[in-house]
């Protein structure tokens, strides 16, 4: 199982994966002492709705973007806390230590840690990390891999299958218009199985060949480029729901393969 | 945090313990080569229905039997796959080899096997036990702990706070009739947060103090019994949606105290 994974580890740019990792790996040790802890105190970000911040957010990127300015000074940084930092290599960052902050606050362990590097085309280096089951979905040009509790796995979407037998995540109806959620709801009337609220952990169970369908909107860049290098690395595709790039943010579908891509496009364009 | 911890080790009937993790044991061992494996085949159990019941469901409910017939032939057993065996003690063992199947078959990591050993009055032990992470949740009549990945914690409910500060987890939509999820919604809309399609782990959420309250419908005896051992255990309470006993299935909701399961009965008792 273990042909993919090897190969990732000795032919992508090496200082690339070597700092993704240290970036992980201080995201991990700053936010797992948080997370189920009784003195976790959740801000409203947004007056009105319910977009839990923590303090293990703002605590993990800080710590990322230490890394980065010492190992990766050419870089540029963009980071859900702290905004933007420019750069000179025409690569960017992009971080977001706590992806699923509604999971991390009710003790759910499908919240995420995203890490990805893009250049001008977007991204096309990514990490997906889960520090409570210690679980690394890390997707590059070469292929896609995961590290997890029960060893390393190389990552293979699924094979192509009709709509109606098809496993559909979402994070509606917790996020996105109303208007967005018809959209989804055309295709997962279509479909065998729909699954709620996962955020991040939904696009690494794509790569993971598990699930055939993410159908989201209303998300912001940070959201989507990690899981979009992982996904495409384990052979899928991610667009927006016209069939263009998604790393903007807005709406994204997320497939195993292109023939359920184009199927859940068909009915996604019209909305 | 392992004073509770080590007196439910040293102070609850070993007999009943012993055998416990035996079937927990038994049953990771058999379920987990299945899980994210890509030759799982899910039947149909339920013409017109989606409810997965996999080979991995049925090994470990026979293993679990094996174990029973073996160390504890006076006991009755309830299991999901096999139906009831007859015994002379007045115990009964209820088992559920894979609560939460549609999580199984999407590679999510928040199915369960389920160990609940119940008398007359109801299950008075229980396991919720998360092979892929690692996480044993048990609650006896002395207390409640949780040995997870991070070591052992004693499982305590979650202090009482308002319904509009609350969490609240469901399997809505996925599970209950048209009626029970309008009973559900009565409760969410004044809720802080929502939280899907968690299954048993929702329950062991309310026992770790994460989750204010779990509401469901449409539950069979041995989906819901060992969730009541772990969260009484824990503090907290589970009763039909009037108020009685909910180890007969049905309707069911878990509170983390006995303030905010009075505040979302006042609701649930008009449906």
């Amino acid at each position: 199982m273990t042909t993919g994974a090897e190969r990732i580890m000795t032919s992508f740019d090496p200082d690339i994966r070597r700092v993704a990792h240290l970036l992980a790996d201080a995201a991990r040790a700053v936010v797992l002492p948080y997370f189920r802890a009784s003195s976790l105190v959740a801000d409203n970000k947004l007056s009105g709705g319910y977009d839990p911040v923590t303090e293990a957010d703002r605590a993990a990127e800080r710590a990322m973007r230490e890394i980065l300015a010492k190992e990766r000074p050419d870089d540029a940084i963009l980071g859900e806390e702290y905004g933007t930092v420019a750069g000179t290599s025409g690569l960017t960052w992009v971080l977001d230590p706590i992806d699923g902050t509604r999971g991390f606050v009710s003790g759910t362990p499908t919240w995420g840690v995203l890490i990805a590097l893009s250049d001008a085309n977007g991204p096309f280096y990514g990490i997906i990390d889960q520090p409570y089951i210690g679980e690394r979905f890390e997707g590059a040009p070469n292929g896609a891999v995961l590290n997890g509790p029960h060893g390393q796995f190389t990552l293979a979407t699924m094979t192509p299958r009709d709509l109606s037998k098809a496993i559909v995540f979402t994070t509606f109806p917790e996020v996105g218009a109303p208007e967005d959620a018809a959209g989804f709801k055309a295709v997962a009337s279509k479909a065998q199985l729909t699954r709620y609220g996962m955020d991040c952990y939904a696009y690494a169970l794509v790569a993971a060949g598990q699930v055939d369908l993410v159908i989201e909107a209303g998300l912001a860049p940070y959201d989507i480029c990690a899981p979009i290098a992982v996904v495409q690395a384990a052979g899928g595709l991610v667009t927006d729901w016209q069939g263009n790039p998604a790393h903007g943010g807005g709406r994204a579908i997320a497939a195993a393969n292109p023939q359920i891509h184009a199927q859940a496009l068909e009915i996604l364009k019209h909305f």
